[in-house]
């Protein structure tokens, strides 16, 4: 079924709220298996990539405690088709609240090559960096 | 005329040696014409997002000063075939020699989103970060 860029633009949104609503807000962590493809790979700043969902989801379960990050908006700045994926520029803020300590936000930027899985648009390339 | 992926990597191969054969070695930044794409986008740690083959010549040119960069080694780790482009995952040693120093290494790994352009593979996306 030939979806139009709108439709699969409107499910990437879909995908990226579900890191905000259920990841972090919910610390639900099996929502990864709708966010990322099973073989994908993560690029994060300072460390070196890490290849497919399961070392992924123990990754972001141990930096967003350890960073006591709250929440993130993901916003896509440039969505590009490319054969059966997307490559998706965004832009992400992460809010971070140390016990005891005001909330601060924190500018990133990412790609995100994007492809389709069981059905449901999901990240298979992630890398970021940060603005500052 | 179709190209074979190894024809590809081929020609991406020799795109990503002008970097360093052009660029650092000779500090030749019109060799960047053959390197990015006129509409392509970089997404360097610590800066926000810069737009355009001019924007991009700049940064680079400042770039390599400041950091006293002397050369730099690409090399794939993952091609996938994209549409009319190709998402590869890859990583880059960059040595930095600063006036009466030692050389030293640093590793850094990077996503770019390749487009064919005048008959030449060129960066179109390139997004990087360090490991350390």
């Amino acid at each position: 079924m030939t979806q139009t860029l709108e439709q699969i633009k409107a499910a990437m949104a879909a995908t990226n709220d579900l890191f905000n609503s259920e990841v972090f807000a919910k610390g639900n962590y099996d929502a990864f298996d709708q966010i990322y493809t099973e073989n994908s790979n993560i690029l994060p700043p300072g460390a070196p990539m890490i290849s497919g969902r399961p070392a992924i989801k123990e990754f972001w379960a141990s930096a967003i405690a350890s960073l006591s990050a709250k929440s993130v908006v993901l916003s896509s700045v440039d969505v590009a088709l490319a054969g059966d994926g997307i490559v998706e520029i965004g832009k992400a803020v992460l809010t971070l609240q140390p016990e005891g300590q005001d909330a601060m936000d924190v500018e990133l930027k990412y790609v995100v090559h994007w492809r389709e899985e069981d059905g449901l648009w999901k990240w298979h390339t992630d890398i970021w960096n940060m603005n500052a």
